[in-house]
């Protein structure tokens, strides 16, 4: 990580700072089920453009959550999965997806009352 | 909760939905320990300005995650609250301040070393 990045006081706050955004959570999501390839990702999440991607990977890159690895190949083959650190945000996503069911699940009851 | 907002198939888009975004992430810790007033939430909430404080709150008003109540004073009072839907939110922000507590030492210990 890098070593001058001014953490914010507040625990919440610097979790918000390194991947409280949309597009960074749903790039987690994608990568707990392990490495993709660009496309993969692309592909993956509807709704996010190249440009949008390859900001969010990069950002995420130099915040040392996630890694890249390059494939010596004719077309290149880039790769991306969580590092150690990337990691240990799995119980961030399980806790939203536990409560994103809850939730669906709740909205379905109200449309059916 | 709007009965017919579509939502997304994965449980985790459904709640990077609703609360997938830096500020309300944020308004969300803020009101955790107990209703406040605008003027309260603003002052927590360090580099928000007046007009995407409103636009989060209402969203998440629309959400039916907080509540607001208006208290017929000169000047009138305005509080907002977590609704019993928002404070099913707690664990995810507990599961995020934890890992920012974490995340918070390991910065430390690095820049010690």
């Amino acid at each position: 990580m890098d070593k001058n990045k001014e953490l914010p006081h507040c625990p919440v706050a610097t979790t918000v700072e390194l991947i409280g955004s949309k597009w960074k959570l749903i790039i987690l999501r994608e990568l707990l089920s392990g490495r993709k390839r660009f496309g993969e990702l692309r592909s993956g999440i509807p709704g996010i453009s190249q440009k949008v991607l390859i900001q969010n990977l990069r950002s995420m890159e130099e915040d040392r959550i996630i890694q890249r690895q390059v494939y010596a190949e004719v077309p290149p083959r880039v790769e991306y999965f969580l590092s150690d650190l990337g990691n240990t945000l799995r119980p961030i996503i399980n806790v939203m997806a536990e409560w994103g069911l809850s939730y669906q699940e709740l909205v379905t009851s109200v449309k059916q009352s």
